[in-house]
């Protein structure tokens, strides 16, 4: 009889949404970028794509990736730390600061996975609920760890700096996951981690940079830190392609703010529209919307797909919505004329 | 002040083999492929490379790889689980069963990773020492977790199928690391899973099918285990360019036989030659020859490195001697024409 970790056992796993093939179908269930990503990606993976580079390890800390990255973003190359998408970001920072039995406190509603990395870690976990109009109170638990997503999945919303620090005085490490912050446009500054020392950022290319199926993420934090964390990631986590994919796609700036420029313009319009269908649109700086209306969500969320557009209905105890990601204005034009037909 | 868990703190984390950019070096110090990856692997990620492929999130259980593996292999595509390298599976493997406080048990000299592992996951680590000819003795610690590396490294050698029956009626799970396996021919057959469920056995493309860049290794058990490891691993680990390159890979059989054999032939010779040369060669049955003299080793290191020749020097408490991997023909005669100038 094999001895699997009762904590493991007993979880039921984290349900990734729905990875339909039917290409058909219009995807706004998982916050992918409707638009390609830069033409230089595809440059950089096809002048990666050598018999030197696949037969020999990659960076193993990604120096290329992160001197890039620092230039771009005006940050110490050191405070960077590569991931395998900010999953693998998240785990290592687990890992790091939550022993068996420690604690990791997250805002709720909020993304589920921070209570199966709990989970897997052994460790309890505490939710910290948000007001009805999507701020923080004042009492944090001593966490280990606290994931703070700014913003926040599925409202969109964001969290002001004020709301930080003190959340940061509490907790032992606060993590601002900032998958989505290049929607609201959070600049990223050393000075702030320099002054903070238990405060670290995680940012994905997968959304904004339109590069999900690559897998890339980054942690920034004070290079002390930093050092610490690459002890626990895995020594080639990320691979030759996705980090010379990464490395192109950070540097295309120009493309990065006009594709962005578009997600936003058709946020508004498609909140504007949506508001008009009656839903109850939470104002967003991501790039998803979270919807809600006094009728039953659920049935609307099935008659969707049957139409062929999948959206994420999220239920937290009872209080559930759609989740919806903005795709391109056809996919929205498409999405509100269902919508119109069915409500 | 932030806490860091005080494992982490303490441990001065894996230290990778070299990975010097200097073209002109002959790189014979982390046991990669000589040969390019087959054709088709390029082919494969060239028509992965989509604009679609890169910005949505790919196959989070890799089901297509699983399926080709298991028709190529022999084994149930369920009894699959992907890994973004089998450092990542390892790493899996390592939270689902052990506990902080745990125990995870390896032979010795071994690979390193191991004891890394457990400092990590805050567990304990017990060496089991191989015999002087590379066998393991009868008694094993009731282990959470034990590795058993079949090819072992730095050795080379493998050990016996009673001695691993033997091992896994002691210990709770024992992971067969069979990186190197494809050096050895081991097959693997969904028989040995059914009627030793705690058997669990790795594989990795880094080696055999030159994809160390691309970052992908699988495991084989049980499937009801392998259910069990799928909570504990990230959702999206395995990205869509190297799942389609790890697909092409193994579906490209007579190109992997064709490849394995020259390094097969190369090997011998290599361990013929560094014989007369005056060295204990250790037989092999992976891609590497652990090489040992009278003569002190580490100054025969330094002396190759400075002649742009990089072997892997291993020192463990104070047995010492050169892991040197099997590469080209030209690579080796490089090898050989620089240590009779040194010796």
């Amino acid at each position: 009889m094999v001895t699997i970790r009762s904590n493991i056992r007993a979880m039921s796993g984290y349900v990734p949404g729905e990875q339909l093939n039917d290409p058909d179908i219009v995807k706004l269930n998982t916050n992918e970028n409707p638009y390609p990503p830069s033409p230089r990606v595809f440059e950089a993976i096809r002048a990666a794509l050598t018999s030197d580079s696949l037969r020999k390890y990659p960076q193993p800390l990604g120096d290329t990736f992160r001197r890039a990255a620092g230039r771009v973003l005006g940050v110490d190359p050191d405070s960077i730390l590569i991931g395998n998408g900010s999953d693998d970001i998240l785990t290592i920072l687990t890992r790091t600061f939550v022993p068996e039995g420690g604690l990791i406190a997250s805002p709720s509603p909020s993304y589920i996975l921070y209570k199966n990395l709990a989970e897997i870690q052994g460790a309890r976990f505490v939710k910290v609920p948000f007001t009805a109009d999507w701020r923080l109170g004042e009492n944090w638990p001593k966490a280990d760890l606290a994931f703070l997503p700014n913003p926040n999945s599925p409202s969109g919303t964001v969290v002001d700096s004020n709301t930080i620090e003190r959340i940061a005085t509490q907790v032992n490490v606060l993590v601002l996951d900032e998958a989505y912050a290049d929607f609201a446009g959070s600049p990223l500054r050393s000075e702030d981690f320099a002054s903070r020392p238990n405060l670290i950022r995680t940012r994905t290319l997968s959304k904004s940079y339109s590069l999900a199926g690559i897998r890339f993420g980054f942690a920034i934090a004070d290079p002390a830190m930093v050092r610490e964390l690459i002890k626990v990631k895995d020594s080639y986590n990320c691979d030759v392609l996705s980090l010379a994919a990464a490395t192109a796609a950070i540097e295309d700036q120009d493309y990065f703010r006009e594709r962005r420029a578009k997600i936003l313009a058709t946020r508004a319009r498609m909140a504007a529209e949506l508001a008009k269908l009656g839903f109850d649109v939470t104002p967003s700086e991501a790039n998803f919307l979270w919807c809600r209306t006094a009728k039953p969500m659920k049935p609307i969320y099935e008659e969707l797909k049957r139409r062929k557009i999948l959206v994420r209905y999220m239920n937290y105890d009872g209080y559930d919505g759609l989740r919806i990601s903005v795709g391109s204005d056809a996919e929205i034009d498409r999405l509100l004329t269902e919508l119109r037909a069915i409500l």
